[in-house]
């Protein structure tokens, strides 16, 4: 698969089914659980760079709120439909991030657009402060690995 | 109103509106939903007898998480339905609480039911250990004030 | 109450408890339920116009799916807080609609600003193709009554 | 793996991770959000079993809403657990049919239990009238193929 236009290398995709439970009475996904694909499709997308959130906030005691979401929602996705979430790191501040994500309906090896968005979050410590995103995170989170 | 056969006397009822996001495709209340239906009524049962589940947490440091949940669907509610959520203390142990609820349509003056079941709660300390209710939150649980 | 500054005169408020089903582990409202706040605030708005969304699907055949969702995130929200959505139409075009959201913590009189945010919506047939927004709902819409 | 006593050999089993957005301020996944997982997992369930829930609807028209729903909660759930969701017909009537769940965290080869229950369907026509199972799907549930 190539990425689509404007997507960059270090991308990372997951896959899943749209449940009944995420769709609302037009027939389609409800519009608020694109974030929680959003959510899903990140975690993965920093655990393919060797981060695990959860390690994150246990470890080091660091959390990473969202700040800013948006959507822009191009297509209906319906039950049932095989959907790929794509995400990657477009910024990659002191004490902030940005992820942006594309969701696609895949039908054989067709990728179709659906959605498109981005999440901004801060990075703070465990008393809600701002924080330095610790220098071998950043690494990882750069794609220098680590 | 009054209270259906089997509700004894010490219910209390919330008015809530279905809202899209709680439907699914079938245009009607996607199953899971009613759980939180049935927390937002106990929610406010607790409150009209005097305890503030959220000063539980953190004045007494008691969590009551759920332990068994039933649910009976009879009729579907729909998008836009008025519903009330009905609830009270059905049985009230040393270290445990259960919840009985049912699910009204109103149309006009009218309540037709549409779900009824119950929550099972375990009483526990801030280390999840089982502890017994407090007497004092005991007594306003019973309906003898406080 | 006045409103803050940038809300327009005909903007309208909805009261709401956070329930614990809109918490996650950080102990604050995730991120997406904002958007189902959102969805509630503007169907009371609707309501609150003289326009029931309901009926506009049942009785004009009209959808008005989100096209674009946004919300900034300024301060956590958390359990059993006491929250105010408000929102008013910020755009009217001819076959779309801009909704904006303002979500406020309300504590005694005082409301803290936590949240804030827009959707907008297609307004489409009931074969999903766009349309023009009836001319009374249209009016009811821009605080014409009708 | 062998099936957990009470199993039958016929189980499915499906994997997923516990999302930011399933837990609650608790720390631990909110208890409606189990009757999601039953649901992913008996969606698959009968995927292996050679029907599609979604082409039962469109193809045959026939719907299956949960008439009452039942969950035990044995342990907590924490985020990004990965929980094993294992499905299995129990009950299958004339014009209803059971399924029974457990869910797992699964840690390396080990899965832990953490919840039961089970969702009662009836089986509905287009107009939302009790009908037969059709034949060949009745096949397929019964683990006869087709």
């Amino acid at each position: 698969m190539t990425p689509a236009a404007g997507a960059p290398a270090k991308f990372h995709d997951i896959s899943l089914r749209v449940s009944y439970g995420d769709t609302d009475k037009a027939g389609v996904v409800y519009y608020a659980n694109y974030l929680r694909y959003f959510e899903r499709g990140r975690t993965e997308l920093l655990r393919s760079l060797g981060v695990s959130y959860r390690d994150l906030e246990i470890e080091h005691g660091i959390v990473m709120p969202v700040v800013e979401a948006s959507c822009r929602y191009l297509a209906p996705c319906r039950y049932d439909d095989l959907v790929v979430v794509r995400s990657w790191i477009s910024a990659l501040e002191a004490a902030s991030l940005t992820v942006r994500n594309e969701v696609f309906i895949r039908e054989n090896d067709d990728l179709s657009k659906v959605a498109e968005g981005f999440t901004r979050h801060a990075v703070l410590n465990s008393l809600w402060r701002p924080t330095r995103i610790p220098e071998d995170v950043r690494r990882r989170l750069s794609g220098e690995g680590g």
